[in-house]
């Protein structure tokens, strides 16, 4: 018996990987998709890719009955400035935007330069990273998804945080290169083809608010982001630029990445001796929920070199979230989120 | 109970997407795999995509054990001088090279410039194309793939000369535009990143070999065919241009079309008034087994203008080549081949 | 002793261009740049290549002082609409817009669906295309710019109606794949990156504008375009089906084509036997008023693939107004012209 | 009157883009261009862009002649191994390769792996970088190129180190993104297009060779590279991030990097409020010499974010060594270098 799941706000990016993800799962019937701007259009007018599997139209929000589970794809406000009506629809919500990651509403207030609409709601909600608290999301009733840049960066950190590595106090750089998905789907002069084609554009150099997701989740002090886009649409690198506390030998960084990651059904590490996929590598994971994950490591100076690929879209937001549905409903965790990406590409 | 299939030349592109298409496949084992030149390592080292999902291992053709379905991903020439020892391993075949698509050997002599190596096996075989001869692949044991650019463009006109549209005599000019996994695996100074990069390469304006199944497939005499590489890697368009005996209309076009096509499995006909996807685009087809066939008609000059997008590598390749497979085993037409294609990529 | 230009409408892709070559020009002084929206704004705000190479600051229309050469980069419709105002700025004109390059008022009419607003004018411009009509623009006071994509298909055409091959009655087929500069330096859905990137788009398969100046520059009465828009920012290449009255040999063409060609200074023809530029490419043009004009003959059917390469900002629009400036005023007409491509790029 | 320079090695993209400059610099006459493989074979045939420029063949180096100006474009170990026959040629050598770049036989030993040919040379070598030490270029009659990682990190430290707010002890950061000419003119594997396209490859994250021109250049002890491989061609943006010793305002900053680069002729400071182009962008800068260098300033974490954009076969190669030549003969430092960039592109 399927469970039946609606998206608010569908119309996007990750609305559409949402519905591409939930349309094929085992375990779920995709009930309505909300746009007010285009109700009573054909979802497909948005999501060609998906024309000939499915037949929903857009409804407005006033139409969206009663179901299971909830996905919020609105923009980053609109979630918490109308929760109560949400959670009235569904004893599960599973929010993508940004109003329910952080657990401190001065961390909220300082990021996001205002305070939040609905505080009261932040401890109900847990932060819907399974690598990190895979436990915690199977117990709630409502999960927030995850900055796609702040999962990159916290895949590549958290073997080392974890194995006592990363002495708080000492600064780590961390950057991301990132595709033009990153914008959404509203076109601007800033995602102009001929601006944005081949751009190599340091469009967060210091600030991105992602950085208070990572501090929270790594419970380090000193992480510095930057954010720079290059020619690509879904995926992220982040390189991670780590000097732990004393000497560690390859062998001992092996044991470190295994110990965290070897039970993860959607973690590959990746370090090999030759080829061109030697390292993470965001190109071959477009459509796919696998993060990969590797390392380097200079032994004259003793710098580690964390990097994580995703796809920005699936493990960075769409993905993760049906991810975290499944350990809320308790279904297989890995159902739906099977496609392993293509190569090449 | 699930078949058994192996794949016989399988570090190419072709060999990885079909391996990609089995190891999902709900009745299929992949059993074995081969290389010569990298037997003994693992099957991920030329597909990185598939890290984590096999632990398959390239074997040499000397191991490879008798199996129900046997697919055949070598490079062009090799089929057709082992044939015998193929079908000594399995009574069905899937050929993927241009071996056995051409049913006259003068026809494979005049394209391939030298005399066919096994032309009693010619008539053994059908043509892969399940839109164009599902009945017969649905008996057959040894089946051909299909060119990519051929496939493209047999799309675009399959409705047009069903209908009776297209005069023999008559000149069809059809421009394919193409990716770079048109050339295969193997690099080359043709391949290299900074000459193919956003090239516009005109590399077979004339004399193309798939050109001789497009006049086998449609019984054309005057199909002209032209490739251009363009910047993008697995997609391809064929934009044929089509000048019909008398005038047509717009509505004629649809039925035309929807004759040929509505019952398609795998085929959508794509022409919408708006968005930036109102024909035909391989963009939103990577990775898929769909094709997308569309029209224009300009009704001063009474052109047809028929398109059609594939993902060479899919419905161009290893796609239609699962898709017979499902047809000669009776599985369903559709097993495995499930996935839609991404948007935005 | 160098003239005064100025550019009217100069914030566009092709303002931008006007203003690089003409700031370099040895026989120019680029005066002044307008735009109404940006006036008092630096002209490098909008076009961030020549930062450190001119302080010129927009101004309004209303301060336009009377100047040398006055070239129009405005609006579709603009220039017409106000073309006595122009000319009492300016002894001579130079007009990139459509608004003047066809002839016939009726012909104006049918493709841009609106009376022309100064149809007395029309007679006064020579359509600026110097490889057509060279010496009418060394006489002329008032030039009007070419399309970027009849350009391209006017070149590719040009020798083969010259020599005659051509029967005006005869259906030609020209596929024009085309960059993402095309659309002009305002964003919108079409030109958002993640939908505009790889895309293989047949976004004008019938019915494009350039045709007309097309017909008008060949003299033939069926000329069939199509537009592709592909990943790349300013190239364009035609690709020209044509199929002579009679049979011609590869050793015709090279005549036909060096005898239309050899004393022009900006157009290279290229057939090469060997490497990945053989015919031409756009891909090498970036940035230079060079087309590359190239060929290929099917002997078994006898069609000619006519080939041209041009960057649509120089060729197909700014280096050719600059081309027919340096003929209206007697320079050396590759003056300011030099640069040659890059390789790679 | 001309000088006459030649260029060993001159089938490469270095040797490319030289022969680009010097066939159009005022001052300077190719005399000749060698390559062993393509002697005898026209110079256009490697270099397509330059068609219709020169009519100059390759020569062996058997058949070179004493001219002014030696440059040399060989595979790294080449210059070195042969360099006193180069300089019985001319009296003055500009050598792009990474033979005499270092000062100190031992760090050549440590970073190459293998003891340097010619340590007697080493001391006559001047490093190449006009921003670094324009006088003793001036003076010099051997100039080794620059490696471009390294001129885009030095270009982007210069400034902070110039101004002492770098500690030689503290670690410094630098993620250096760069394009695929990065590999030359040799196809392979990791440069096969289906492959690199779009990658984000972490090819050298730790260990990489340039990271000693860096620690020679700016006499810090602890920088450390990651290079990073996008999907672009000839650009380099290096992203340095730096944590002074004690608290820097902005103001300080624009003061420090003014300073710095205010008269010099090829460098831009780009830190703009608004634009897709607010900090140094490679894009606009394919076939220029100019490098964009700019800032940003994280006030709570005191991280300083410098950045610098080249063109790496220009700025990073060609250009600079060219700009090295104009020194060395006493020309206008600009000289053939005036080509600005492209936009958009």
């Amino acid at each position: 018996m399927t469970i039946r799941a609606s998206i608010i706000g569908a119309s996007g990016y990750v609305g559409g990987e949402l519905a591409r993800l939930l349309l094929f799962h085992p375990e779920v019937e995709l009930a309505q998709v909300t746009s007010e701007r285009l109700a009573g259009k054909p979802f497909t007018s948005t999501h060609p890719n998906l024309r000939g599997h499915t037949a929903l139209q857009y409804v407005p929000m006033s139409k969206v009955e009663p179901c299971d589970v909830l996905f919020l794809a609105l923009p980053h406000g609109e979630a918490a400035s109308r929760i109560e009506q949400f959670a009235a629809l569904a004893p599960r919500i599973v929010d993508c935007s940004a109003d329910f990651r952080l657990r401190d509403p001065a961390a909220y207030e300082r990021w996001y330069g205002t305070p939040h609409p609905a505080p009261a709601w932040l401890e109900k909600f847990t932060y819907g990273l399974p690598e990190l608290n895979r436990t915690a999301i199977q117990a709630a009733s409502y999960v927030s998804g995850v900055g796609c840049n702040a999962t990159a960066t916290n895949l590549a950190l958290l073997p080392l945080v974890r194995a006592g590595l990363l002495d708080s106090a000492r600064d780590v750089v961390v950057e991301v290169k990132v595709g033009s998905s990153e914008g959404g789907a509203s076109s601007g002069d800033s995602s102009h083809h001929p601006e944005r084609s081949h751009a190599v554009r340091s469009f967060a150099p210091v600030g991105h608010r992602h950085t208070a997701e990572v501090l929270q989740a790594t419970g380090l002090e000193h992480v510095h982001l930057s954010i720079t886009s290059v020619e690509l649409v879904r995926g992220a690198l982040a390189t991670a630029h780590v000097f732990p506390g004393s000497a560690v030998a390859e062998k001992d960084l092996w044991r470190v990445y295994r110990s965290a990651y070897n039970s993860e059904p959607f973690v590959r590490i990746v370090r090999e001796r030759q080829g061109n996929y030697r390292l993470p590598e965001p190109k071959i994971l477009a459509g796919s929920n696998f993060a990969e994950v590797g390392f380097a490591l200079d032994e004259a100076s003793g710098r580690v070199v964390s990097i994580c690929a995703i796809d920005k879209l699936m493990k960075g937001a769409a993905g993760t979230a049906v991810q975290c549905m499944n350990l809320m409903c308790g279904f297989d965790e890995r159902a739906g989120l099977g496609f392993p990406g293509l190569h090449p590409v």
